[in-house]
Parts: C-alpha cells; structure tokens; sequence
C-alpha cells in the first residue's frame, strides 16, 4: 500500500474510549457474528461520485472538499490517478467493495465514440487495480441523468434520439460490467419521471422504459454477463414524480412488464424516508417478494425534504436493516451495503473523509451485533410465532390453506360476543417492544 | 317529495352573481358536454357515513352537527328514519346514487346473527325507497375497521377468530350488495396495515388478505353478483403504514396474488395527497394499468398531515380529474364520483350540509367544462402528439416495436454530437402550459 | 396503598434481563446523578386525560381501552372514583406530579355555574389525596376546545360570548390551582387559529388572546396564584394553523403584547416534529430567550403528519432534551415532564397502561444518565468551547462587545486571502459528534 | 432598445385565444385598477441571479440554459456584457425594478479588495443603464452563503475571521445600494443556521448575528442610506435549521434584538410552504406585525420538500397575495413583487425565459383583478364586519378596550345554557367562501 492518502490503514480500537477518533469501536472483518464473519455480512462497498468526486456542493454553495488529487487539472491525468486514489482508499479503509457510475470514472468526449474510448483506458487501470488488490466491484452502472440531453429522460425521454443514445451508452457499460466481473448491474432512473402530467404520456413512457430493461436483458444474456440486475427506487427529486417510487411501485411495474425474474432491487434508507417509509420496510417489502438484491447505505433526516445522503449512525436503522439481512440470510445473494453518503459540506478535510466512513462502517457493524442478539435470544421470532399462532390450526389453517369459504368464516362467527372477538386481541404491547429494542441495543453493544 | 329537510331542491341559478348561495351556478344534469349528459359524465353519490352520519367531531372536538333526525333516540327507528332522511336528500340535490357501509346504516347487535337482522330491516327500507325514488346504489362496503375487535385488522389481524367474523361480515355485505344492485363493490383497508414491523408478520398477514379477496370473489360467482371490485389505497392514518399504499402498491398487490382481473381501484384525492401524489397522478396510474374503478370525491390540504376529507373546490384539481375521465371516456365502466366529505365543522346546519355538496357537484361541473373546452381544442392531445412523435417512425418506431437491440441503438448513436442530442430535446414549455390552463379555466365557465 | 389498579408498585429490576417486563431498568428515583436525584430532574407527571380518561380513539375507530372503573356508569361517581385510582396509580408508578384540563376530572352540568359545582366536588376529593400522598400538581388547565361551543375558538372566537365563557372558565380554573397548590398553570390554544385566512381577523383574534391573557395575569394577582403561566405551542391540529405555532412563534406574541414577563413555554416532542422542528429544538429555542417552562414528554413518529402522543421511548430524543436541562440546571424553575402519552390502540389492558408508562419514565432516566455522562466529561462544552474560541478575544471580542464597526471589519478582512479564509473554518466533525453520542449512550447505560 | 435578445417587446394580446404565446393576456402597465396603475401595484422586479446567472442546474443534472451571452468567456467582459443584455430585458418584458447580489454581477478576485474593484467597474455599468433606462433598483443583497468561506455560517459563523469578512463585504453592498438608490436592502440568512445543535451555540449565533444587523443600520445611517432594511425568511436547506424560520420566528428575532424598527420582511411564497405555511398566511402575519417590506414572487409544489423556485401560475395564490396588498394599500411602503424564480430545466430556450416571466406577470395581474373585484363588492371585508360584530359593542367591545376582567366574564356567562352558545357561533360556511372565490376568479377575469 503506497501513501497516497495521508492516513494509515484504519485499525479496530474498541470501545473503550467512547469519543469518536480514526478507529473502528465496532467492526471487526474477521470476526464471527451469527455464523459468518462480519464482512461476509456487511459487504461494504465505497461509492465512486460521492466519496471521490463530490465537491459537496449544495444548491446554494460551491464546493468545499479537498483532497490530494486536486493538483490534477489535465481530465484524464486526474482520472486516472484518482483509480489509485481509490483503491488505497479502500485498503486502508478495508472496505472489499467499490460501485461507479460510467461518468464518474471518466470525462465525456464530444460523442459517445469518443467518451468511450476515455472510459476504456480508466478501465484498464481499474481493472489493474482490482486484480492486485483482490477488492471487486459490487456494482456499476450508467449515469442517464447528468447530461443536459437528459433533461427529459433518457429511456423515458420523449425524444427517440436520446433514447438510442441511452441505449449505446447502456451497452457499452454492461460491457464494463462483464470485464470487471460485478456482481450487480445497477438502474437507477433519476430522470425517468415527469415535471407535469399535462405534458407526459406516462403510459407510452413506462412502455419505453420496459424496452430499455428487455434490451439490457437481452444483451446481458448475449455476453454473457451475469451480474444481477437491479432497480434502485426513489420517489422524487430531481423529478417531481419518478416511476421507481418505491419498492412496491417498482415491483408493480415489473409485474406489468414481465421483468420480475430478471430484476431484484437496490434500496436506499434516505429514498425510503422521501416515500414516506423507513428503510426497514422497503426491504421488509422486497424481502416480501423475493426481490431484495442490495442496499445503498445512508441515511435522511426525516423532517426534512430533500436527499441528505449522510452516513448512517442511527443504530435504532442499523440494527432494523441487520435484522432483516439476518433474517433474509444476506443481502440478497450477492447484494452488499454501498456507502451512498456524503460528508456534510463543514467535514471538508481527507480525515473528515476517512472518519465518515468509518462512523458508517461501525453503525452497520454495531447494528449487527445487535440483531444477531436479538435472533439468537429469538426476540421477534417468539413474538410473532405466539402473535399469529391462532393461523396454525383450526379456522385459521384453514384459511392459509385457502380452504375457508365466506359461508364457513360465517358459521365459525355468527354467535360470537363481542367481548370474545375483544380478547381474541392479544396486546399489541407496541411500548415494551420499543424498550425491549434499547436494551439490546445496549446489552449487545456493552458486551462488544 | 316530503319535507323531511327544511329546504326546496336545489335550483340551477348560473353565473350572474358570484356569491355563493344555494344554487348550482354550473351543474346542470342534463346539460351535453362531450356528448354526454353531465349527469352521466359526473354519476355523483353520496356518502351514507359523512352526509348522514358524521357529527363533525375531530380527535379534540365533540361532534357540533345539527341534524333534523337528531330528535330520534332509539337506535333501530333513528337508523329507518334516516333511509328516508337520506332519500329525499338526495333528490333535493339531484344526485343520482348514494354508497354506505354495512355499520352506516344500522345498530350493532350482541353477535354477528343479531347484527345481521338490525342490517336486514333497514336494507328493506333502502330497497323500498330505491324502488320508489330510480336512486341507484353505486357501492356499498364492510366496515372492518371502527369495531375495537378490528384494532389489529381485519384480514390482516394476527387472530384467527377476527379474520373469521370479518369473513362472516363480508359475506352479508355482499349479500346486500346483490339485493340493492351495487353497481361496485368496495374495500377499505383502514386497519390492514401496521402500527410497527418489529411485531408484524407482513408476508403473512398480505397472504392472509389476498385469501380474504379470493374468497369475495369465489362468493360473488356463487350469489351471481356482478358488481365491480373496488380497492381503495390509502398510505397511512389510521394505522403507521397501510398495505394498499396508493395505487402503484395495490397494482402490485393484485398482480402478485392474482387479483388484478377481478379487482380495480376506487381513487380518493385525500388520500393521494397523503401519499405525495397528486389525485390526476394516481388516476392516470390506475388508468394505465386499465384498473380504473371509481373516484371518491374530496380535496385534503396539501400543507396537512392527516385525512379532511373537505368537499372538492379546487378547480385545477376537479378539472384535471375530469381531464382523465374524459380522455378515459368515463370513470371506468361503473364508476362515479362518491363524495367522502364532510363539511368543516364551524359548518354545522342543515343549510351548510346542502351547500358543502352544492360546491362539490359545482366543482366538478365546473372541471368538466373546462376539460371538455381542452380536449375539444385537442390542447393536450396535439401537444402529446408532436412532443411523442419521434417515436412514431424511425428508431423510435423500432423501440416501440421491441426491436432496437443496445447493438442497434449504439450505432445510430455512436457518432451523434452532444449539440444535435441536446436539440433534439424539444422545449417542455411547463410554464406556458399552467398558463394555458389557466386561460381554460377562464374562457370555459365565463362561457358557462 | 390500597389494590384499585390490580399491579404491586413497579419495582427496579436492573439491566440484567433486556427483555422488557414490569420493572424500571434504568429509572431509581434517589440515585443521585449529577448533583441530584433521579426524581429531581426528572419530576415526572402524569396527564390525567390520557392515563385515565382516553379510550384510544382514533378518527377510523372507537376506543379500546379497559379500564378497572369502566365499571361506574354515574358520571359523577365515575369522576370520584377515578381520583381514588388516579392517586394510587401515581403511587404505584413512582410517580410525584400529575396534571389535568378542568373538563378531565369532571362532567359539564347545563350551566357554567353548573358545571363549577361538579367540579368543586371532585375537586374536594382531589385535595384529600394529595394531603394523603403528598402528591404534588405540576399544573392543571382549562379546557378550551373539546366542546362545541368551542368550534370557532375560545379566546380568539369570533363570537364575544364565547370569549366571555371562556373567561369565566378560565376563573375558576385558577381558582383549583390556587387551591391545589399547582406549581404551573398552562395554556393550550388548539382552537385558537384558524381554517382559513377568508374568514378571520388574525389581528383582532391574536389582540383578544392577548386580552385574555392579561385578564389571567391581573385574577392569578387578585388570588395570589403564584403558579407559572405555561403557553404550549402546537403548529396545527385540529386547526389548519394555530397561534403558537412553535416556541419562536409564541415568543412573538408573548413580545408584543408584552406578556413575556409572565408567561414561559410548555414544550412538546410531537408538536415540535409537526412544526418542522426536533424537540431538542424547541427546547434551545426557550432556553435561549430564557422562557423554559416545562416539557410534555412523548413522541411522534417524524414520518407521520398527525399527533401521536406515543410513550417516549428513542434514546436519542431523551438524551438531547436531558442534556438541555442539565445544561439549564433543570426543567425551568418549577417545570417537570408530564407524560402527554397514550398507549396505542392494541396495547388496551391495565398492564399496558403500566408498561408504557414504565418505557416512558425509563427512557428519560436512560436520557439522564447518557446526558450526564456527556456532561461530566465535557464533551459539548470542550467542543464549543474550541470551536467558538475566536470570539474571546482579537475581532471577535469586538465584535461580541458590540464596538465592530462594518469598517473596522472591512479593514480586517480586506487583504486576506481565500485560502485563510477556508482554514479559519474548523471541520465540523458531524458525523464524528453522532458517532460520539452513539458511544456515550451504550457507555453510559451499559455501566448503569 | 437594441436587440440583444431575439424577441421583441412583449405586447399585451388580451384573452381572446387562450393558448399561451409570448403576449400578456391580462397585465396592461397604464391599467387603472382600484385607484392605481397595474404597474404600481404591482411594481415587478427581475432577479438577477435566477434570470440571467442560473444554468437550469439541479443537484443531479448539469445546467441546459442557452443564453444569448454564453458566447463571452472572459469573466469580466461576460459580466459587463450581461448588464446590457439585463436592461434590454426589462424593457422587453415590461419591468421596472430589478434585483441583485454583489456576487451575481461580478467575479471574485483573490481577496475582498480585488472583488470590489471587479464590482465597481460593473456598478458603474448599471448606474450608467440606470440612467438612460429609468428602471430601478428594487434591492440588492450580499451573497454571504455561495463561497466555501461561509460553509458554517457568515454573520453567524463560529469563526470571528468569517464574520469579519462578512461585515467587510456588507459595507461595499450597502454603498453600492447608496449609488444605485436602491428601495430596500435584503439579508437572507441562508447559512444562517445549524445542522446540528450538537455543536451549535444557537444563543451566541444569533447576538452575533444582531450585532450584525446593528452594524448595518450605524452603516446606513453614516452613509445616509434609506432603503428599507429586509430580512427574508426561509426554514431550511440549504441548512437543517436557518435562524429566520419564518415570518414570526423572525419578528419574534427582531423584538428580541430591538430591530423591529430599522427592519421589515422580504416573504416569498415557496419558502413559506417550506415553513408549512400559505403564503397568504405570512404576508397576514406581516401585516398584523406592521413589518410587511417587499415580497418574493415565486411558487412551490407543496407535495415536494425543497425550493422549486417556480414562476407563479397558481391563481388561487395570487388572488390571495394581491387581496392582502390591496387591503394593505401597497406591497409595504417600497417593496415591489421581485420573481426569484426560475424556468424548469427543460424550458431552456431564450424564449422559454421570456415565456416564463410572462406567465408570472400575467398571473399577478390576474390575481389583482380578482382581488380587486372582490374588495369592490366588500366580500371579505363585509363578512368579517358580521362575523366579528359582537366586538363591536357590549361585553366584546369591554374586551377590545381591555377592560373585561375575569369576574366580569364570568358574572355574564354563569348561566348561559349551552344551546345558547352553541347558536352564538355563527356557521362559518367554508365551503361557500372557496366556492365565492372561485366565482369571483372567473367573473374577473372574464371581464378582463
């Protein structure tokens, strides 16, 4: 490891000291957590755009960051070097994987012709890189949203042009996906929405939309790519409606258009909170459907309006999300959590950088531990094995097996009191959960 | 007609004078627009539970309606008298069909049995009048969510016993449903939904729901019921999260459990709010999925947080909803426009109950009027058209045929300048075209 | 002690078993923390109408609650009755103060004279237990919006009679709290706002307020009632916008109208979310105009637009507003946290009742010893201490003492050079500050 | 008038053909409409920043404006350049005020001394367009948030070197308001706020932030300027808190501070719906304050969370506006209806920036019709003289005068029954008023 970055490979600290320095309090790789190491469980991989190219900018603010490449000025010069960047990065900060959009890695020429040839010798030395560094790529994808020719869409765009020129680019990225062996593909449709209706065929839209995913398909299978595709959802912002709303929305859609084998989701917890949902049910939702392929790790505020992308460090998301992953048994088969999170325009240095990413690390690290307690003490499995026991048998059985006519649900209930159907009611006991969830957290975490 | 409410039908006054008193300045029911009557573009109905049954209380109010059949005490005479209360209010007011819920219009009993009889007597009233008055039903609906036994659900309680009696209800309903000739049928989720994930079985209990459907469906054949199916989404309130989301959830729904052939949706404006939607939005959802059923008819307040279910007023609203519905060539093939409203509650006389649906009916008359001024000068249509139209032929005409490979569309790409793609994006003119409905607005009911 | 409410006294149990039964994890009353004890800090209170009058309602469903005096049907039995477990119920919870509205612990008669004498009664019975049990008032307040007569407002009602009756409400009210020796007196507006600005006079409506208030300040003189006068903001609910709409809003009013000497604020979590604002804000806010009455302590969930009043139970929420008030060196100067808290709809028995109260009073004790910890390690105060630091002397001594002229600063600034500038910024560190409270919290509670 | 810009002067083309062209349908300058000219009402201003600086960015997409002035590259040429473009603007459209902040104008040089000089040589540019055109400064503004510099706040930076070079860049802009005769001068805060108050000191900000103003108001009174000192309210982003939240928030800052006098408010419409509020409503509590100063013409969607910035459209909320001006007499004494709005990306075309600004235009002058129409027939004013009327005499005028005691409220509501005060309140018909406000819209605006 060369010394790009001036900071040294992060090290496991523990928790004794409780303020927050340049070291894990709670990730450990190695260590074993309900069966598999803690790595195995988090996968985490390191977002290109925000870790190496934001600026942290705002709508109201230039950027504020720096960092050592910034003494680059030639595009591809500073291209390239940010690859090394980059892998360093991940080293010191022992992180297995990393996702890029195609116009994060390289600058555009004045086609696509040419923008491709750019993007191919990044890609050569991403490729060098991965190769002597044994650190993968969770996913790429294709950035359909930045270009002022995407002003109205790309596979939705009503102009067919730009549509073929979404297509070209699309192909050339899949093809990036199969050198470097990702394991996902990633959709993510910022522009693919509407402004107004009054100016939108939202059906023709969503038609085009599907054939853009068949062609990805289809072209997949011809080169033999087999990284899992996936769909990451977002409700709004830039556009005022997007059709990949949320989970739900985006698995009736691929429903609608027969995609629903060949596509699994990509979940994010600040595009949950901008749907008016917590992160922990969209991927309750996609788990639901058999659909939950990865996660985009970070977090929103919730009383405020816009995408925050902070790293994560609310335990009580953490410890939601490891539950479900636990319960799932992975994040889906080759999903993993990428750190789609930004530093806050104030945290502007290299440390900030490092630190960020650490408070990330250790909140999904902590919220491990914290599930892996609560399913081994087999907290919520007990719970809802007991709440819902009256559908093991009798009536209730009968209707799981979808036996139970209207007609026998009404003789079963005719003469039934009131205070009988009442106390068929078992407490909910929403507030001793709730406390129950704190002391785990803290017993989990004490003993850590 | 009696006199069983202190005031004459309500005339046709037009626009002379524009303060508002008890008289439609522009609905008229046998007026043409578009080649219909209004009255059969608009099929408005009323709501049992708000119109008749609602106090005006709010979760830090007392109720502050005052009713003429307020003077009644015993229960089952309050419950008959009010069948002809509400006949005679509706032909004051012209309004052609009415919907209510099974405990709308009559007392609970000790059990389901006794329940049921109080139901029956006042069902016989109901078809009395309907014979008496052409006063057709447009929906009727199970109330599986007021009773404190639905307080975990209904088809979505954990308890056997609730999703049993909650059968039992249904089948009843339907039962009334086939004697009255409901020309729909609808379902409510209030309480199929969660308070928090950590206690609740989500797949399960949407397993469960999905049961409780096929089963109405599997009833209906048997009684030779044909009204259509109706669900009707709402995100939230009262419970934390409701499974019929909104309209893109609930397609979802039917999709993944087989529904969607005998289920479509009945739309709420409110509701659509409450999930970040606008109400043309979630209408222009179902329509796209061919899934549109019927619409209930009110506005909330987009700066609040919970259900008003205040009368529609809003004439960009109403006329974008009546922009879909004539471009759908009507709501569905059985829909109408049910008023789920209630007047505020500083309006609490008869006389303000008579003008709160005055407004309404006016309202949507209004964005009829309107509505048809545009399709007639085609603005929406022509501007799609020109807007869409590089699909029509050309590459464009190959992605909508399913055969532009990523292969294909790279080479027509390949060499295109970012000068010629940005051109090809055609201006959306988003500021005009508000103006433009505006200028509508204007010119159709200064017409009027 | 007698055995009313069929629960011992809730005992500590200690953090030994993380599941959460009947027994205070974290909360003992004379552990002395920080300088104090437990119940020193935290005074709790319990809110008569939701521990005892609330039947968990909600706008879709009828109450659930049991309760062990459901057995009275005796209006005025039932109110005397209910004082008997009211006062054990604090007994056996722990609990030293509670509060009520006027209209809580009595039935309305058919005149306000009426009404005062039921009132008398069980104000009588009132009095006997708290000279019993030492139990002590931490403020009553009078019922200005649940009846009908109330729909318009009471203070800023339109109608002079209505000001008039809330007036005379109003005495007698501070009467009781004269008489019962209450340490606060508080005043909640929920109909003092309005549906829509078309129909209100908000300056005329806020100049009445402002004269009701007077007149309080001018009787609570007369009678030599030397409670604290609380305003309580709430942004909306059940108005479409109400007059103390937050904590700044209300210091508005109370600066001009010249009611800032006699009032301070009675801050909520919940109407803080539905503000916009954290509860931690809220609370600097007061603190920082030197208005901090006292708090309702519960929660809402920042995902919903409604008013939840849920059992506090986030860890994070307890711990900023326990360091507000240790930094304050209490809850203003007679303030305490009343629980403003109503279990959920399923969590219906007696036990639960207990239990949620239990969370509540737990997770403020929890809040208390994270918060004490960070104190006594100086963990704010160092960093604000350091990051301020530039004030204390040179410019920004000038600047503080006011003698900073715009040129005096002009010259300062004039030559420097925009790399100074950007260094004069320290990073912010937020990520590190969050990660830091998550270690202090597991820190602090796993040693407690 | 040159021709800079591809369009002629914007003629008014009235409301023949309601498809929206480049003409005014309802906006006549020389119009006289209650008592003054359309102009004077309305006294449009162009925001320099949002018409001829931005790009149509958003923060996931690069800007698509063309512009007739992208042709310079050299930063001084091109901002010199765009003063000529500028003016030709606001004779084309009609308008006779703009707006600025120093940054818009002119480039940064490598200190504050060097950035002066730049923006002299523009100043002297636009005194000189000034001159020959007649078009007035409405405002001018320092940009104190763009620059990294002010990452953590300007006036409110922890950072005493900040401040300094704030209150350095102030001064040049106070001159520059001196020379250029500017009406008012605006402060938003936009960096005037927190993200956390973990490391916040909110009660050292804001005196410094007084301070800040006091020293502006010595400035001014040195110099003899006279505009109008405004601060304009915002709730959040680009911070998580800004210190003037709304217009309450900010009076309730001003009291605090003794600025009341020497400042007023500069309110637009999307930032109070960011604030949950109508714009109406803040405009009413600025009046009620006396503190009304100039306003900002612009509109949200109030389904989305942050700052749209759109042109106004919306004629509901221009009627509003306007009626409050009317009842005002003006918009303040000096303030004019400035447009900090900004076309939607894909309106990207020159004359899409004309069409815009058109849309906005003609929508307040339709919004003054309305408004001016219902003021001649009294509709509010009469119904608020009734609804308010038993304040007029009696026990309500004995309130008004501060003279009702509590004893006295009493004594006449003892024995009031509760049917009696129950028909005090007067229905307050809602739903009629919006239904009145829409008839007025299209009575109006058809006369128009």
């Amino acid at each position: 490891m060369s010394d790009l970055w001036n900071f040294e490979k992060i090290p496991y600290v523990g928790t004794a000291d409780p303020k927050q320095g340049l070291g894990f309090h709670y990730y450990q790789p190695d260590k074993v957590v309900a069966g598999k190491k803690m790595s195995e469980w988090c996968r985490f991989a390191i977002a290109y755009w925000h870790t190496f190219n934001q600026r942290l900018v705002d709508p109201f603010g230039d950027g504020t960051a720096q960092r050592p490449y910034d003494k680059y000025s030639d595009p591809m010069e500073l291209a390239l070097a940010k690859v090394d960047y980059s892998f360093e990065f991940y080293q010191k900060l022992g992180a297995e994987f990393f996702c890029f959009h195609d116009r994060d890695i390289a600058p555009e020429g004045g086609t696509l012709r040419e923008t491709n040839k750019n993007l191919d010798k990044v890609v050569d030395r991403i490729e060098a890189r991965q190769k002597e560094t044994g650190i993968k790529l969770l996913w790429n994808t294709c950035n359909l949203f930045t270009n002022p020719r995407f002003q109205a869409g790309a596979a939705t765009s009503p102009f067919a042009d730009i549509y073929a020129y979404a297509g070209g680019q699309l192909k050339h990225s899949l093809e990036i996906a199969k050198r470097l062996g990702a394991e996902n593909y990633v959709f993510w449709g910022g522009r693919e929405g509407y402004e107004t209706l009054w100016n939108t065929d939202l059906k023709r839209e969503q038609d085009h939309m599907a054939a853009f995913f068949h062609a990805a398909v289809d072209y997949a299978k011809e080169i033999g790519l087999d990284a899992q595709f996936l769909i990451e959802p977002k409700p709004k912002e830039p556009t005022t409606h997007q059709y990949d709303f949320d989970a739900a929305t985006t698995i009736a859609f691929l429903k609608t258009y027969d995609l629903d084998k060949d596509f699994k989701l990509n979940l994010e917890g600040n595009h949950a909170n901008l749907a008016g949902h917590s992160y922990q049910h969209e991927i309750r939702v996609a788990r639901s459907a058999g659909l939950l392929g990865s996660l985009d790790a970070n977090q929103g505020d919730k009383l405020l309006g816009w995408d925050l992308d902070e790293f994560p460090s609310d335990l009580y998301e953490t410890t939601s999300v490891m539950w479900e992953i636990l319960a799932e048994g992975g994040i889906g088969a080759k999903g993993g959590l990428n750190f789609d999170a930004k530093p806050r325009r104030s945290s502007y240095t290299e440390r900030d950088l490092f630190a960020a990413h650490v408070v990330g690390m250790d909140s999904f690290a902590a919220g491990l531990l914290v599930a892996a307690k609560l399913h081994e003490d087999g907290v919520i499995e007990d719970l809802l094995k007991e709440r819902y026991g009256s559908f093991d048998s009798g009536i209730g059985a009968q209707v799981e097996a979808g036996k139970a006519s209207l007609a026998e649900l009404e003789e079963y209930a005719l003469d039934k009191k009131q205070s009988e159907l009442i106390s068929a009611n078992e407490p909910g006991n929403l507030e001793a959960i709730k406390a129950t969830i704190n002391n785990y957290i803290i017993k989990a975490l004490a003993e850590a």
